[in-house]
């Protein structure tokens, strides 16, 4: 069969990845297709100064998308810019052109997916995003086709390497967030700005996107309640070690009987579930479902190549479409369209919690903060103290059974006007449907 | 869209549960599809007693196969039979008349996989086997699609559910094998006769096909080197535990420069890793690729509803391109189509190895044992010998550094002539690789 031709736009690291694979794996991926994948074009702002691998041949090299996108010999726009600019103009320039899209974009993808894949089964081209959410997991195709038999009630993911790195850093060694953060900056784990990353913002894009997949819903990234990592502390993973736990920023997504319930926040894990055991910059999905049960994926979350892997599994997908002459047959977001869903505030999430108190000790600080927890009717589980020096520094836990995030959030709230308290609780669920 | 009309063959357990799901969860697949899948026809040899659910409605209900796969009404056979004789007759009868295919039967895709995959192609029909290995774990889909990019460079899986509920029941408790395959068979987890399972032919059978899938090769079942788990006792778990590690039957394949490795055995691995934290009757696959690293899937091994999930999604997956009036565009193999390869004898296989002994205690046993392992050049790196009572029957292990299963086997014969020994060395492989 005659080749397939890709043109990429954008060659930073995933574009660079993606190229490098194309070149290396060409012989083993025409093997897998019949015919061959052909790097007709690149595009890059900077396009004289990278190196493209000898072995593609021929390239046509251009610092203008627009050249990209409308060449004929051009089958498949591969958008790896990032963003959700000068992106979303690319991928709109692609589907006006007729050519097929594959984007490892997660904000684009999660503020305007549903309306691409709108334009993009308008024109009849097929749009693949398996690298925009945990690139080296490939769980766009696990959830759009693997088990798409199953109906999924729950997924939780840790979605974010940089903050997965800087916990499991913290459990490791006992060091302080800053000083991880530092290290993972020098070592170019993390960036200059690390707001994107260790607030959530990065992994809110990345479970609106799976969680439009799992349940078929059209997810507003703005909807998910999302708290970073900064005020995790070392003292916050020894307290978990005594309780058999841990601590990692979850992306959780729930189907209630009222809706769908979204969070990313950090939270404790036991130390026994598989979720635990994934360390470093690495991803992790589980996802509950109605007849499958529990299944659980694992891989890298980001670098040139795990990610180029998806991209270039995508391009597979999409060139195998395109010369069997076929539409796409499966919407990206796995659902033939997306519903509109009922997002239910995280006041109604229901968690025991673990609370840790920073103090300046003297008598009667236990009762005023069991005073508040009987007040707002939530039971007090067990209250621990690890030996430490001085006094006018004092952490200390309180477990508390399952109640709402809304008493939760009263309960805090009411603790923080206390004049022992050296900052306000810290307030961390414990997941115990893993 | 029109409706796809669906024939099962076979309501055994994956039978009865594929029909719940289709029944139960009809209207999620149908906003999943754009169009609905009905089953039409069902064939059991005691269909008049199988509850077929009412919301499926009018169901054609036969004991011979050959009214499903001729009846016009038929779009896609689920043969779900399993066994190598009459399910390879119901295939090749439903592809004789022109329907697609989806089949849950190890046995028969490990032997004959490749020649039905022909036949297929040739008839213009659709052929799927999520369901023949890890029932959960949509590896077929990871493997077919989702990193189809990548080149695999080693599998490590634990495919059967009932070895790996035995083995974890084994170092749960420190309960002897006999006493918990007992349980096992009480239970309905073990068939009455269990060498199937225990003996490793089942997960010969789920390796022969993840290879196949992942390396593109036409394996030969019969080439797997494969030892079972019968040997294994409550002492390898105390010293194996000693040492950091615990036991799996595990099926490893791994891409050497000579050719493909391919066993199936019981292994020491870290019990640091996230494979040795699988436990009970779960399965799961580590992939090990060249461009993606590390990738680890992980669900149920079999049940009902599992792999009723994954006959389901192969059903939506078929239908798909039934309506789109694509011929199958991915080979259930991954690959285009399947090459020769070369088998390596697990002699040339390179571990270090857990040897552990029984002997009658007496003065000059280790001197023995290391001349012998000095003579055939294998280093030995600990001696490990934990308290026990009496002398007539003492366990104990030697670890030995990396070294060839040929070295290891003429050393173990030689071994199993001194006279102290009260049974053969069991020498077991620890995985690093992991």
């Amino acid at each position: 069969m005659e080749d397939v031709n890709i043109g990429i736009v954008g060659l930073g690291n995933v574009g660079m990845g993606t190229l490098g694979i194309l070149a290396e794996n060409a012989s083993q991926i025409a093997l897998k297709l019949g015919f061959r994948l052909q790097v007709t074009a690149v595009c890059s702002r900077t396009v004289q100064t990278k190196p493209i691998p000898a072995a593609l041949g021929d390239v046509f090299r251009t610092n203008d998308w627009r050249q990209v996108v409308s060449r004929p010999d051009v089958d498949v726009v591969a958008e790896l810019v990032g963003g959700s600019t000068v992106a979303a103009e690319i991928i709109d320039g692609a589907i006006a052109n007729g050519k097929s899209v594959v984007t490892a974009n997660k904000e684009l993808m999660a503020l305007k997916g549903a309306e691409i894949w709108e334009r993009a089964i308008g024109a009849g081209i097929n749009l693949a995003m398996e690298a925009s959410v945990a690139g080296g997991i490939p769980i766009h195709a696990v959830l759009r086709e693997g088990i798409s038999g199953d109906r999924i009630t729950a997924l939780y993911g840790i979605l974010n390497g940089t903050c997965n790195y800087i916990l499991t850093e913290m459990e490791k060694h006992g060091t302080s967030l800053a000083s991880v953060l530092a290290e993972a900056q020098r070592l170019g784990y993390a960036e200059a700005d690390p707001s994107a990353d260790i607030d959530g913002w990065d992994a809110r894009s990345k479970l609106a996107i799976l969680a439009a997949l799992a349940f078929g819903e059209k997810i507003t990234p703005s909807d998910i309640f999302t708290e970073g990592i900064r005020r995790i502390s070392q003292v916050d993973f020894e307290y978990a070690r005594h309780l058999g736990h841990t601590i990692r920023l979850i992306c959780g997504a729930q189907q209630t009987s009222d809706g769908l319930l979204l969070y990313v926040r950090p939270a404790l894990i036991p130390c026994s579930t598989i979720l635990a055991n994934v360390r470093g910059a690495y991803n992790a999905v589980w996802v509950k479902g109605q007849y499958g049960a529990d299944t659980f994926y694992y891989g890298r979350g980001a670098g040139p190549y795990p990610t180029g892997v998806a991209v270039v599994s995508d391009l597979m997908r999409v060139a195998r479409e395109i010369r069997n002459g076929s539409p796409e047959r499966v919407s990206p977001f796995a659902h033939e369209r997306l519903g509109e869903y009922t997002p239910i505030p995280i006041t109604r999430q229901k968690r025991a919690y673990f609370l840790r108190f920073r103090v300046d000790d003297r008598p009667g600080i236990i009762a005023a903060l069991a005073g508040i927890l009987a007040e707002k009717r939530i039971s007090l589980e067990a209250v621990l103290q690890l030996p430490c020096e001085g006094k006018h520094d004092v952490p200390f836990v309180i477990t508390v059974a399952p109640t709402s995030e809304q008493s939760i959030q009263e309960a805090v709230d009411k603790m923080s006007g206390l004049d022992f308290l050296l900052e306000p609780p810290l307030a961390l669920p414990m997941e115990a449907g893993l």
